[in-house]
């Protein structure tokens, strides 16, 4: 393309700092190095991680940053020594890299890559190199990626090439939410068919975990959410029960034992609250239950020892346990043939310049209000992802 | 034999208040009732779980009781509809049942038995019946056996017959802390040839871990402790790296993952202390490092989500995950050829009249010094077990 080899000016939504708006402004994303690709993002979608840490998080190290992981588009043009791809390629940039070569990778037990800034700054929620540059003054890509940009830089680890005709502005949600919840179910619990299951919190996450244990074969699905307008959404994902633990006088894990015999086979926790975490745990069936830990929070999580002693196991996952080279064409080939659903989480479409409707604090208009309600108000008043913004 | 049906009368080490010691009274126990058996029990080993609960426990209601759980001897009697076992055949009694029709009895991912006074009753650490009275009170039978009298009733589903020619005095100690400890390496943790293990906390229970890790063909395995006199019979049991974390001014954990590139695949904590446990979490190596939880401790243990989001499994076992009516019998035919330690865990052979010694607050003499050091003395000065006390 024309713009192979120069310097591409373009716009990004960058986070100057914590608790502030956005700003629109006009980014520098230099050529791709070595490995390198650069990448015209078509459609990014608004992850949950994004508003944690630019809201909640503990370490404000990390920033200035274009926020945005889960992103869609095209190859502008790639570095020396990349031969996977080629200008054109349709691609997703994912946050959690696969470079095939590390002991990592080369295990079929986990998803990781050592190779991953995800190994060494997690705090900081970005490798500390980055390809933007605004106002003279480096600007870190969030989590790697940075997709509330229109181009960004990414080594071809991060960069997963998928089908001709997949449509980018759908998509781009298999770049970390969906995998996420899904994987949990099929991957790290791992649930049987004939199961009984248990999602706490119904965001896109959740929603994308009762998706995986109803297409993994679970005969029962309990939602759970204090927000009970998100069931009919849960409903067409394959929920078959519905609670909201604000209804009830006693701990949800004592209402799941007495509607499931002792409690749930697979419980999965898509908030990211220590207090539901635990919940999740002890609504397990001793003996064999399983709870996978999604959530994202920094601050502990904590249960009764006898809790595990008496054989339920803890787990957790990222990005689904998915490793992203072999598995994200697949499920993007899934949603193409119908065998996922990915339209259904899609509840606006916006454009760039729309971002602070719902992600700046200040902003008070009926989106963001109705947006937010769905972000935050859930079990415990956690936030978690539950629709996904499309520009 | 001559006392069928009759009440016996015979001596039994009751403890009648928590931190105080244990007093050797004449006891009443009467004939087996409907599928139970009358045990006159030969040996019996001391666990770490008698401790806690005379005096750490939280819970105060289990008492008078009989303590004592890991015991070996021979049918006196059976009560009705006993036809597996006869007077005369060698068993011993577990607290762990195995009633071999309930759901959990029928399904080989759990040991746990849900006719067990475990379903119920941990807090009091007994079934609320019993069968010992004393001065025409009650007296609990701690977690449903009370060995420490020379005779116990206790229902068949609890019983395991072994090999005729078993010695009594050692394979009392098969009733508890071998298999937790042994299963805890090879069935829940299921260490794999080559692995690399840590063992926190080198009581009886750790040390037959570090066993279990040996046997199942770990090619290193670090056993950790505070106190350093233990390295030399871990050293026994196969471990072959040594830890005292006292020595370094930094975390455990980063030590282990300093030594063995990112840290160990399997961890096993048999301490019974949340910031043990945590540590055993910390020192799994990320992607598919999985830590057991062995030690008991009634308060809560605590670690980062992004230990389990990381690809960390956090598990736990109760007997080491052994059905006890297949695998002791088995557990005791390997010792008997030489395929697991036993004798290399016992210390002292002790009589009955000499319990406190050991147990008792107010006793002070050497031995109990010597045992209560090495019982106690351990990461965190935490309880656990280490020594087994043979009367």
């Amino acid at each position: 393309m024309a713009t192979a080899g120069k310097v591409i000016k373009c716009r990004a939504a960058v986070a100057w700092e914590p608790n502030a708006p956005l700003v629109i402004e006009e980014i520098e994303v230099g050529p791709p190095q070595e490995g390198e690709i650069r990448i015209k993002i078509v459609a990014s979608s608004l992850c949950h991680t994004e508003m944690f840490h630019l809201f909640e998080g503990k370490d404000k190290r990390g920033f200035p940053t274009v926020l945005g992981h889960e992103g869609a588009g095209v190859v502008e043009s790639v570095g020396p020594g990349v031969t996977d791809f080629k200008p054109g390629d349709k691609v997703i940039p994912v946050s959690v890299a696969h470079c095939g070569e590390c002991r990592f990778c080369k295990s079929p037990k986990t998803n990781l890559c050592e190779r991953s800034w995800i190994n060494d700054h997690v705090d900081l929620m970005s490798y500390p190199t980055t390809c933007f540059t605004c106002r003279g003054q480096p600007i870190l890509q969030f989590t790697s990626t940075g997709t509330f940009s229109e181009y960004i830089v990414i080594n071809q680890i991060y960069v997963v090439k998928i089908h001709d005709d997949a449509p980018l502005d759908r998509v781009c949600l298999l770049g970390c939410g969906i995998p996420t919840g899904y994987g949990a179910a099929v991957n790290t619990a791992g649930v049987t068919p004939g199961s009984v299951c248990a999602v706490f919190g119904l965001g896109a996450v959740g929603l994308a975990a009762v998706m995986g244990c109803k297409n993994a074969g679970a005969s029962r699905i309990f939602a759970v959410d204090i927000n009970e307008q998100k069931f009919e959404k849960a409903k067409v994902f394959g929920a078959t029960d519905f609670l909201n633990p604000k209804a009830y006088d006693k701990p949800i894990s004592e209402v799941l034992a007495e509607l499931t015999n002792g409690g749930v086979d697979f419980s999965i926790e898509c908030v990211g609250n220590p207090e539901v975490m635990r919940a999740a745990l002890e609504s397990c069936i001793k003996g064999w239950g399983v709870s996978v830990l999604v959530g994202y929070t920094d601050v502990d999580f904590s249960a009764r020892p006898i809790q595990l002693i008496s054989g339920k196991t803890w787990k957790g996952t990222l990005l689904g346990g998915y490793k992203i080279k072999d598995s994200l064409p697949k499920l993007v080939n899934d949603y193409m043939t119908g065998k996922i659903m990915v339209d259904e989480f899609i509840t606006h479409k916006m454009d760039l310049e729309q971002i602070n409707d719902i992600v700046s604090p200040k902003s008070n208009n009926s989106i963001r209000t109705n947006l937010l309600d769905d972000l935050m108000n859930c079990f415990h008043k956690s936030l978690f992802k539950f629709h996904s913004f499309i520009f």
